[in-house]
């Protein structure tokens, strides 16, 4: 893909100031531009990259005052960063933009695909399952029995959504991610070994929700594994059984949510955190990474962390700086332990002789 | 599906009260229950339910008094949780009831398939693999040359087995779950480059093992990584080369075990817990969640937690405990200076004139 | 494969002592070897198992002294482990010696495949895709449009490569990594919900790196997420978007690197670290398993641990010391408080009459 400067600033309804035939083939950081790489500047701070920068052309603000010569060709907007966003958006798409069933594939004859998909080779469309329209459906991603898919869904490679489970609209799954696989639940035998609990329930994924590569959520033991409207989740989370998370909270990288514990929305958890099975969090909870939560939170937008005695952000601060003066802390004490038995040595001795010892 | 109470009655040996006729599609707990709704009552803190669902049948207990009028067809047995475990279980059974080769799969000639097996679409059987009767090797899913698999065995798809690895009887593996791949294993070269040691060992499966979803077990640098019978692994858990498992030992998800750990029987190991390399962990202990273990745990069945000062669970909640006091104890100590400070001034006063200064 | 004493013997320009016609097919350790095993000795701490071995081969030191007879066949070479290490390479290289076209797969018509290249069933090359010569791209591989692979590559069954990523030469990557996906980039929305952010940069992969299963590393928001040269990463790590990793820096499993940080060259990093956003790490530091890393780290080449308070590791191994002894310390701080009340009683009585009450 190639473009000039008219035809962006075209696009843009931008003036151009500069070569109208500069031409683009490449989206690039103003200060990592380079002969062919469209860029912007929104940011004050990286004005002086303007005048230095090897980018063929430089979207810029309509009242950005020019302190140099620049050298790039200009295009003035009313807001760059917005333009340039934009561009961004649609040259994902445009990357993104693809069609058609790809042969090999399996699309069972029971199966009901919306118009205007993407079914990739070797994507697997099992029995009774309905995708709506738009939908992409990328190489070796599987679906299995009765799984209804929404409209604008994109299902990356390698994706495996198992029987029963229900995808909203809008949503986005990256490659490697598993949604609905069983939920560990085993019962313990006099003997020692483990009765596996059937796992019946499903998962259901609501309207505009994106989920990380090899994030893993498993169905529900009976009901449902659910995450609402709206959710961001990082890669290789693990989402257990009959687990909810609340609208619009967005979850870091490798966090674990055990079994029946519900998010509220609007949460915001850090990378590495752990939560323990049946505990509920309450909306607007901000989590701090790698904290481990074993309680209820009941108070709405609050900050957390630490672990396991999971408290506020601040208690929890103030209790991770005192650990680290605790060796000093431990000296410290070994030393008033020193001036105090010292101490009781000359009270004892004042106490048996006080006038004589002293004086 | 659909079934009648009667037909439900017929297959638990029960008794129907109400409606015979009344039908259903569909397995749920009392409390979430809806028309078409099969549901049962065993704990006595659900009854309430019981008078308000709207379960179109409820499976209760032979002995089950009734203190309000009900509005759903009730089916008395002996042992109501018992009958739907059955129920779930039969369920699920069909739910997962696929046999026969879809097309297009791959299966190398010099491969052997038991009878009754399910071998779906794009999965991959290599040269020389072995597979049971009645095993299920979902879409996607890639066996590698002269793999053994034994029977009953249900690879979920996109489950990547690597050559020469070995697979029990009754095993469960669940999506996106790599087996086999390269222990991590490199040697310092003098320039600060790496070199690969050559992982030619394997990995053995034993029987009745399940493993989650995107969990991945590294085959041993020689010799083998070992899961004994029963053990139950959770989703994303990595489990290093040459590690060994002991039978019936249950690992919840994101846990690490570096390379040569062998973990006893019957353990019981908390989620995101790390295990250093070539460690002992007893059979019986039961492991807190996200503790860090670096040595031996020689006592059998105790319970144990902390990170990296690993101990006994116990003294870990007293650590833990006197963590968050810390920043209360840090104060306190400053207070005792102060005190002492106070005392001492006092002190140098009453040894250099005690009857003047005070009198 | 079967080899005799003899075969051995010439390939590593050995000497055989015993029977030239012993016969393996298998190569294990002393310790646990068997009949048509190949083992070596190195090690004299293992010596004793030369004599009670059942391996049918042992490749010894040329200056190996015998203490007792030998039921096995020696071979005698310069360096037993050398020896040994090279047949290590050598089996496995048989082992993984695939090559040629399997049916079903997709190749597209743009696509440039090198010479002597395995591309295995079901395996999916975009339009656009460049691969250098002798790459081995295994069975329900994913390679999207534009990638580029150099040469001697392993992309084990399940890889998946996302648009516009780079791949250097002799890089191999274990089964269900993800190389490419969205970085975790979203603009809060005035109502609460999350609008995405495009992320149209890619993820450069250079030579000699090898890449664990399951592991993920999502691409630049612009720009690249860069792995440098002989990078070695153990399984389901998190890799964000932006991030660049040094060349030789070795990182162990389910490590979790935040967007845009920074880690310098001949890094080891222990399993479980958590690092920030947006930090960097100097060449040549080590990182303690589980630690999290919420700064910069300046100085070259020392060790580091802790959590969140990211310190020296001496400084994180005395702190944590002190966490061990921390309920024995609050005890005493107890024990000290009333040592001191104790005091300061007898101090006030002895200010108030201290020739009464004390003579």
């Amino acid at each position: 893909m190639q473009f000039t400067a008219q035809d962006i600033g075209f696009m843009l309804n931008g003036t151009v100031e500069g070569d109208p035939h500069a031409t683009v083939n490449h989206l690039a950081k103003i200060e990592e531009a380079f002969a062919g790489s469209l860029s912007f500047l929104a940011n004050p701070k990286y004005e002086p990259y303007l005048y230095t920068t090897d980018a063929s052309i430089v979207i810029i603000n309509d009242d950005q005052v020019l302190t140099e010569p620049v050298k790039t060709t200009l295009i003035r907007v009313e807001n760059a960063y917005t333009a340039f966003s934009v561009l961004l958006e649609k040259y994902n798409t445009i990357k993104l933009n693809k069609t058609g069933v790809e042969q090999p594939s399996f699309v069972h004859p029971s199966a009901q695909v919306g118009e205007n998909c993407y079914i990739g080779a070797f994507a697997y469309i099992g029995p009774g399952v309905k995708i709506g329209n738009n939908s992409k459906i990328y190489p070796n991603a599987y679906i299995a029995d009765n799984v209804t898919i929404g409209s604008q869904v994109t299902l990356f490679p390698g994706v495996k959504v198992y029987f029963d489970c229900v995808i909203g609209n809008n949503v986005i799954i990256h490659s490697g991610a598993i949604i609905g696989s069983d939920g560990f639940g085993f019962a313990p035998n006099a003997d020692g070994t483990y009765k596996k609990i059937s796992q019946i329930g499903n998962v259901i994924i609501e309207d505009d929700v994106e989920i990380g590569s090899n994030t893993t959520i498993d169905r529900a033991t009976m009901g449902s594994t659910i995450i609402h409207k709206g959710v961001k989740l990082d890669n290789l989370i693990q989402v257990a059984h009959n687990v909810e998370i609340g609208a619009n909270t967005v979850i870091a990288a490798q966090v674990g949510i055990s079994g029946s514990t519900k998010i509220g929305e609007s949460c915001v958890i850090g990378g590495q955190v752990g939560m323990a099975g049946h505990v509920s969090v309450a909306r607007g909870s901000q989590i701090m990474a790698k904290s481990g939560i074993n309680r209820n939170i009941v108070e709405e937008n609050k900050k957390w962390g630490g672990m396991p005695f999971f408290t506020s952000y601040l208690d929890n601060m103030r209790t991770l700086v005192a650990v680290s003066h605790l060796p000093e802390l431990e000296k410290k004490v070994k030393e008033l332990e020193k001036v105090i038995a010292e101490l009781n040595k000359k009270n004892d001795n004042s106490k048996k002789s006080p006038s004589l010892g002293e004086i």
